[in-house]
């Protein structure tokens, strides 16, 4: 899969690009043509589903350009992001409205510039859809586990079963489209199999609805697909086939439409973080670990270290030289912002101040994570090739 | 103690404020008043010590500036944060760079604009400290407990006492003024008891260097002062009388001079922020809590809800009528945006979409935390009254 052998061995454009001159570190960089390949694998893999790019894995603009020139839709979490892809070239009619959580004036917004499908999970969120974006389809996002995930969704998003089924009959008598189903089996999901679980519920929900008369057109299988850090993960055809085969035993008679929403899948292997050893030290003089001391850390794009969830995969300059044990933290004053202490990297024995150091697959769910000046630091930077 | 009082009732200033206008959300007011009347609390609770206000807690120019009016000096995280006091009116010789990790560069740059009071707790930092500040008045953070608080400091600041005790040494030997020990209790630390060990710890530091003939002059107590969240917490001077009795226990004969760094205690209860209900729902049909969604969270700038260690306290324009459990979380798409589930919430049973809800003591570690622009949404914005 090409999402994943780019990560092992950035592309040959990423590395003329940091060789070409001095570029001040954090600099996040991101090669559109990874961006377009993984569209093309998940595009390819699940051609029967309509793809919604989930903006909030990296909504820089010439990531979006390509993204409405190859044909993608796009799964958007906020009116902001709305926007962005509408002055990115994306049509409205193309762009799922997709938190469950909004503000009423945001519907307006989105509403009036042409978004006409809205996610929502409860009888408050409803109640304003019907107000302020009539006649629109809308589809509900039930409950599932997320186990297997490494960056668990939790029960913020979703409802019950049984609710699902109220509400859709209410959305219906309030005079929406009661267009579908979706839920979320929890980001960089390494388990194909937890779809299974998810679509069964799904079907249930389908048959219930039916008895009342409402005939369901679309499931939304959501985003989760993961991508390669440090550890293998399966590929993408993996999944494909799972939730395939899911759909078959579930949905044999009448298959729905399908929606999915790949963020990082698309995103994260596209980009490479160049950064800098501020430091490297000892705790004690006869310390068995060194603290490597980056200039980007929690606060400053890598968040999804928190709990050393997502393991990012390092190269040094000087990688081949004999390594050690060592933590990985980042420049603030927050004890806090310590990327790796439990997990087990090695970095080069010779490793010293001012070193590069390049953190591979960090092109989603990084430069908008971002703190905006904590310690005084500047948000990252993003520079898109 | 004022800066607790003004917690649990906010002044006079900020309510106009609120009530005068009607304002976007969310939005963070400061009353710089309170800033002083913090200021005032811990300057004359221990007035042996130099107060180094700790910038990264709230780092907007009018805090600044009237700290600077008011004999203030200031503990910078970066040479950013040096940057901003300056601008704010402070003297270089009153701002200690109090991050142990520090790019050459800005080493170099604290350096010519008049720093000459530096942190370090490894070869490494001493090395470039050496060169690039010449001279200069250094102090090496020790490794202590953070038992009893709240946001816990981990081990990634500091190093062991026989590791400090050379790293001075070779400090006096470089040139460097063998200055102090600094040591930091955790933040938000609610036993006063903690300094004990910590200046115990110092003290050997001291005694062995003594014995090497090199005479420290200053001990920096660090912060940790905590702030009245929802709990209740000791009065600043129970913190002044705990570390008192433990200088008379350690440092009888010959006390040294003091540092002590408060961010927190002096710029949280200055700060309340307004914030807007997106969404009241439920999860099931015969829910036990309802979900409460506001237009700030984790990455809006409560960042220390993470783990939900911080617990703010929160008031609604309808307190006072019945009130249920509830889950808090933030608009964003995220589900690790959640700030309270495990901790018992309870809020008013008619609050609805669009109702008022004030976050109180908000004004450290909230603005500068904020992402960037995460999900779209915009990095919180800070008025200063």
């Amino acid at each position: 899969m090409t999402s994943q052998k780019t990560t092992q061995d950035p592309t040959a454009k990423i590395k003329r690009f940091f060789a070409s001159s001095q570029h001040s570190t954090p600099l996040l960089v991101i090669d559109l043509d990874v961006i377009a390949a993984n569209f093309e694998v998940i595009k390819s893999g699940m051609p029967a589903a309509d793809l919604f790019y989930a903006v909030k894995a990296n909504p820089a603009r010439p990531v979006l350009e390509r993204l409405v020139a190859l044909g993608s839709k796009f799964d958007a979490a906020s009116v902001f992001e709305i926007e962005d892809c509408i002055l990115a070239g994306a049509k409205p009619s193309d762009i799922s409205f997709g938190n469950t959580i909004k503000k009423p004036a945001d519907i307006e917004r989105a509403f009036k510039l042409g978004v006409d499908l809205f996610a929502f999970d409860s009888a408050g969120e409803l109640e304003k859809l019907a107000k302020l974006a009539p006649g629109s389809k809308v589809f509900c996002r039930i409950l599932t586990e997320n186990a297997g995930a490494d960056w668990p969704l939790s029960r913020k998003f979703g409802c019950e079963l049984d609710m699902a089924v109220e509400l859709m009959e209410q959305a219906h008598a309030l005079g929406l489209v009661a267009y579908g189903i979706s839920f979320h089996v929890g980001s960089q999901q390494t388990d194909p199999g937890q779809w299974e679980t998810a679509l069964s519920r799904t079907a249930w929900v389908f048959s219930e609805l039916k008895k009342r008369s409402i005939e369901l057109a679309m499931i939304n299988l959501g985003g989760g697909y993961p991508a390669h850090y440090r550890d293998d993960v399966p590929d993408f055809e993996e999944y494909a086939k799972a939730i395939e085969a899911s759909l078959c035993k579930h949905f044999s008679d009448n298959r729905p439409s399908l929606m999915i929403e790949p963020g990082r899948a698309i995103a994260a292997s596209a980009g490479v973080m160049q950064t800098e050893v501020v430091l490297v030290s000892e705790k004690r003089l006869d310390a068995d670990r060194r603290w490597v001391f980056l200039d980007v850390g929690m606060f400053g794009g890598l968040a999804e270290t928190m709990d050393e969830a997502i393991k990012y995969a390092f190269r040094t300059e000087k990688d081949g030289s004999p390594s050690g044990i060592v933590a990985i933290a980042g420049p603030t004053c927050d004890g806090m912002d310590v990327l790796y202490e439990q997990t087990a990297y090695k970095m080069p024995l010779d490793l010293a101040v001012g070193d590069l150091v390049w953190i591979d697959a960090t092109g989603a769910y990084t430069a908008t994570y971002s703190a905006v000046g904590f310690n005084g630091f500047d948000p990252l930077k993003v520079h898109c090739i």
